[in-house]
């Protein structure tokens, strides 16, 4: 069974507060670019695998979705999606994406926004998602990207210039890597981008687009403090056809 | 066209001291890796960019490959591999891989050791092998690893402790890079792993698997040194099929 850090109260505050929960997907950096690697959602049967306050399962139904099943560990975070208004096309459930098991071919779409990094079993998960999707069916993810995870002590270093660096150490060990973003003892699963694609291929799936996210012009015009993500990548993002 | 530093009498006297260099295949601590990524050799049509000193080209043809074509920039070493004996069903031809032209589906295989980089068009190249492989027809390559291409100041970072560290940098800003490398000015062109694979993709190839280079614990005990690597990938070896 998975951590559910998103429960203790400390991370639960913290995390309401990131940009990312309070604007939604706009307040997500990596948003237009996760948008553009997805299928026609108009009539998709749809799972967000660690859904959280709901904002893509929204999104998706207003997009005209047919059905989306929004799974997420945090009671906290579904009783929020919950609340933020009702529809009878939309399924909040508690899930663990270690254990999980999906009916097969009912989804046209898999989607999981920045919780793969907490499965400690991915070739599971990709096998049950692939029997789950139809034929032809895609997934869509984003993930933590390993030169962000790797490093026994993930953070920048800064020379007397004031220049940025981001150390990388352990990025061929593989494995949980315990960390304190928003609370301490955050415990997350390095993979290398080659372990998470050989595991989707050998799933079943095939590789349709890999993107290591990279802030556009644009976004770093408005928001000068992306500038520093062109010197490492936060967020690795995958298309995946079935 | 491409920089042809390895004609450079400096760059060729010092590459040509390499374990590598030297030791053929089994000096090169990714081959076991790049080998096992391989289809049947036996009875294959082959092209090999970037030769080097033909070591790959005379290991295919004692694996029973058909025709082997090993193309490369540098005259001295298309002069050494010629020197090392001749074999009617080996040629090798100086090419340019930024401009190569090869005819249609001649090869069963297309193979390349740690040349793209040197490569400033690889959508260009990728094309060209698409439609030079036969339908089914395999694309197996080393390059050197992004994260190991893309500081502006490559190398380790060593703590008071010894701990070392590969500090990261521009990552995201993809092009040139130069470095010195046995001689000065060397020039290599930095790609994200994303951009390599969906330039792959694009040009119709189906991505097979997807390798950062790590050292098998037999290799580190014969060759403690390589125990670094662990910390940081050096290669990236990718297998896709036409």
């Amino acid at each position: 069974m998975a951590q559910n850090i998103y429960d203790q109260a400390d991370f639960f505050e913290g995390y309401s507060r990131l940009g990312r929960s309070v604007e939604g997907l706009d307040g997500a950096p990596e948003w237009p670019a996760l948008r553009a690697m997805l299928p026609e959602v108009d009539g998709a049967r749809i799972v967000d695998l660690g859904c959280g306050f709901g904002w893509f399962c929204r999104w998706a139904r207003a997009q005209g979705a047919r059905e989306v099943l929004g799974l997420d560990l945090s009671e906290k975070m579904l009783a929020r999606a919950r609340a933020a208004g009702a529809d009878d096309a939309i399924t909040y459930e508690r899930g663990d994406l270690d254990e999980l098991s999906l009916p097969k071919a009912c989804f046209d779409l898999a989607y999981s926004s920045l919780a793969l990094h907490y499965v400690g079993d991915v070739a599971r998960l990709f096998a049950t998602l692939h029997q789950a999707l139809v034929p032809g069916g895609s997934f869509v993810f984003s993930t933590e990207h390993p030169i962000y995870m790797a490093p026994a002590n993930p953070g920048w270093s800064v020379d007397a210039a004031g220049k940025k660096t981001w150390p990388v150490d352990r990025y061929l060990i593989e494995g949980p890597r315990t960390t304190d973003w928003l609370t301490r003892g955050v415990v997350k699963h390095h993979r290398t981008i080659g372990t998470t694609l050989n595991r989707l291929i050998k799933a079943g799936f095939t590789i349709g687009h890999v993107e290591e996210f990279c802030p556009t012009d644009a976004q770093i015009a408005a928001r000068p403090e992306l500038a520093e993500e062109l010197e490492r990548p936060m967020f690795l993002l995958v298309q995946a056809r079935r």
